[in-house]
């Protein structure tokens, strides 16, 4: 293998610009780590005058990224376009049907395709590789199909957005509103003009899939996962699970009930002391609990154009190397189409309530909890002074189910002492 | 590559015993994600009699390792016996010198003979890996060498021995001295009736050698890792640390200094509030700063039969599926001999002085701090009342060299306002 690896690099955004710098600036590291040379040969990108910052000077430009990967010159495509169709898809089709390995940042593309494409590759031989798609530099996916392949995975676990977690994070320790943290995070660039694809969860939801698909040997199945974003969070509820010893995250839950899939990504109290609670803005983290190795835990940087590089060019010296392995863990055929959970396995509840400030009002919650069999941990009325008559009501619950809690919610609102409607959000277990 | 993979294991102690259940319990999964079956074929160990919690029926035993090391039916020796040299060398190379993989948990062995047998592999076509010789189960050894080896590694640093760690929170937690704790390790079975390999600091350089070779291409130097253990640590610096937001960590950490490679394993001072400030128990941690990725942290069980057996296993699958790199990254050859620097980067210090409750006595400090440029970040006479016109002074220093500082101590030391030994111990930034 002293031939060298020639890339086609498609999209010169932050994430392929970047590829293209680490690429140059190690360059001598690099080939010593893959045995060979690694050689972008060939990019494609829009425009053609802008200054990325290296030196594209004698590659060849395509204008088509289909194009680019269907060159005779190309042994690996990097994918750094994005979108879940359109170029990114047909171009990835492409290479891999004429056995040319990708590498993809594109969490969208796997999120919907995965299961396709990864058959495509296997037909071909060639690898298909997307460590930067999860968790940007945080060597994650290799971790879950490689590092750990020898565990039965029992949940995989993880804060993959880190706007969300920045928002969130500011919302605490400033006691800022969600509008006024997300107006602040545009300006700073840590959130996008049109931010619904990161703070409505979908970003996030799309890795969770994808780390379910390799933790559980399960085709990626998105739409299944149970997705809520962080944008109706009341900074009330932000306070009061804190002075409750909890922090509320945008946290991403797979595992297996039996046969059926659960995924989740919503928002959910983790204890102040976990890992997860202690996690603090733009920063991701993944959790992997299997049978034999107990639980892992591995923290970084989730975006950005250096982490994400970070990453592609890994999977690139892998291929390099001669690494073969399924891009989901297992051959595309033995990825198993689980069934969905039909919801969050059972957990104990935050719930808030507006009540009424008057005698009898707790006993009324009580009793419609206990009526369904939910127990109560513990139940404060909070700090907030009751005004106008109303206080605010919070109750921590014993393990239940979304399902009783509901019913016994919908009790509570519909009854007189209700002044508001109740919130209830998991306490997830880590 | 549809043929088995067969393993011939020797030794099964909780590793080699954890590894063969492990095979045993995950069969079909470990098969699904090998791409093949993974079969024990042959074991060698000193007791044939004993209950080992799983089947060994029907496996060849041999009673000499070197012997199982050389059967033509099998493919890959897992080492799991200890031992930088005897048997475990001698079956290693055995193995190797006929083109067998090698799986192996053996830090001691890898520390002292790494480049010889990352040599002996590549010279025989062979795989050798030592992903469970590190930090127990998490996948730390295939982060450096694959999963950020796109990066030029600035700084690796881990807590890297359970027990000590456990000792260390505990005293802290619980204000007991280092000899009551250390005793109750024992009886709880977190350490060895003879201690010394892990309180002295060995065992985690043996792990600091290798993760220092996988990040900077350089031939595992053990002998070069400036070791110091925690059994000389006091309860009252790991309190005084406390105090000024500190916590005392057998903290590992290696990077080079220019062209020299500077390895410490010492006790060190880390902001209470960093991941290694955070780390409680017997848990392991590694953090990596690449310069294309920030900082990746890493976290889990450093020990036990569970956690060493996933590494274990996670290197026979990927051996199973072809998998082909160097063992510490590069090949043998390109692994440099690094000079060692002379002593660690400069760096801020804790000092903690006893002094003669008089005035001067503080001038005097500042004084022989000044005549070498050492300048004081925070002077603080600690809570500890002075008892018997004796005085506890702590300092913090502005960033150093630890030889700078030592002729100001020895200043201190010689004077008459001087009450005791000075105590310097550094503060990693982290």
């Amino acid at each position: 293998m002293t031939e060298p690896l020639r890339i086609g690099l498609a999209g010169l955004g932050t994430v392929g610009a970047g590829v293209a710098r680490l690429l140059a600036a190690n360059a001598d590291l690099i080939a010593a780590r893959a045995g060979r040379e690694v050689r972008v040969v060939a990019v494609s990108a829009r425009d053609r005058a802008k200054d990325r910052g290296v030196d594209l000077a004698g590659l060849a430009w395509e204008e088509d990224p289909v194009a680019l990967a269907g060159r005779a010159d190309v042994d690996l495509l990097v994918e750094a376009m994005g979108g879940e169709s359109g170029p990114a898809k047909a171009a990835t089709e492409a290479a891999l049907a004429r056995g040319a390995h990708v590498v993809t940042a594109n969490k969208a593309l796997l999120a919907h395709h995965g299961a396709a494409l990864a058959a495509a590759a296997e037909r071909a031989g060639a690898e298909l590789r997307f460590e930067a798609a999860v968790a940007g530099g945080i060597p994650c996916v290799k971790a879950l199909g490689e590092g750990l392949a020898g565990n039965r995975v029992a949940r995989v676990m993880g804060v993959l957005n880190g706007t969300c977690n920045y928002i969130l994070t500011r919302m605490e320790a400033e006691g800022l509103a969600y509008a006024d943290v997300l107006a602040d995070a545009q300006r700073l660039g840590y959130a996008e003009a049109d931010p619904s694809f990161d703070v409505g969860g979908t970003d996030a939801a799309h890795k969770l899939a994808l780390l379910a698909a390799l933790a559980f040997g399960t085709r990626v199945d998105f739409d299944g996962v149970m997705t809520e974003g962080i944008d109706k969070l009341s900074l009330a509820d932000i306070a009061h699970a804190a002075e409750l010893g909890f922090r509320i995250k945008l946290l991403g839950v797979a595992r297996m009930q039996g046969e059926a899939l659960e995924q989740r990504m919503r928002p959910c109290l983790v204890p102040a002391a976990s890992p997860f609670g202690k996690l603090e803005g733009v920063t991701n983290m993944v959790v992997v609990e299997g049978d034999a190795v107990g639980r892992i835990v591995m923290e970084g940087p989730g975006a950005g154009g250096g982490p994400t590089a970070s990453a592609i060019v890994a999977d690139v010296i892998d291929i390099a190397r001669g690494a073969h392995s399924p891009a989901f863990g297992v051959p595309a055929a033995l990825l198993r189409a689980a069934p969905r959970a039909e919801s969050g396995a059972p957990a104990a509840y935050y719930i808030r309530l507006a009540l009424a400030d008057r005698p009898g009002a707790l006993g009324r919650v009580a009793a419609a909890l206990g009526a369904v069999g939910v127990s109560i941990h513990r139940m404060v009325q909070s700090a907030d002074e009751a005004e106008g008559g109303e206080a605010t009501v919070l109750i921590v619950t014993h393990e239940t189910t979304r399902e009783r809690l509901d019913s016994a919610l919908a009790v509570v609102a519909a009854s007189d002492v209700s002044m508001g409607a109740p919130v209830a959000i998991r306490i997830e277990p880590v």
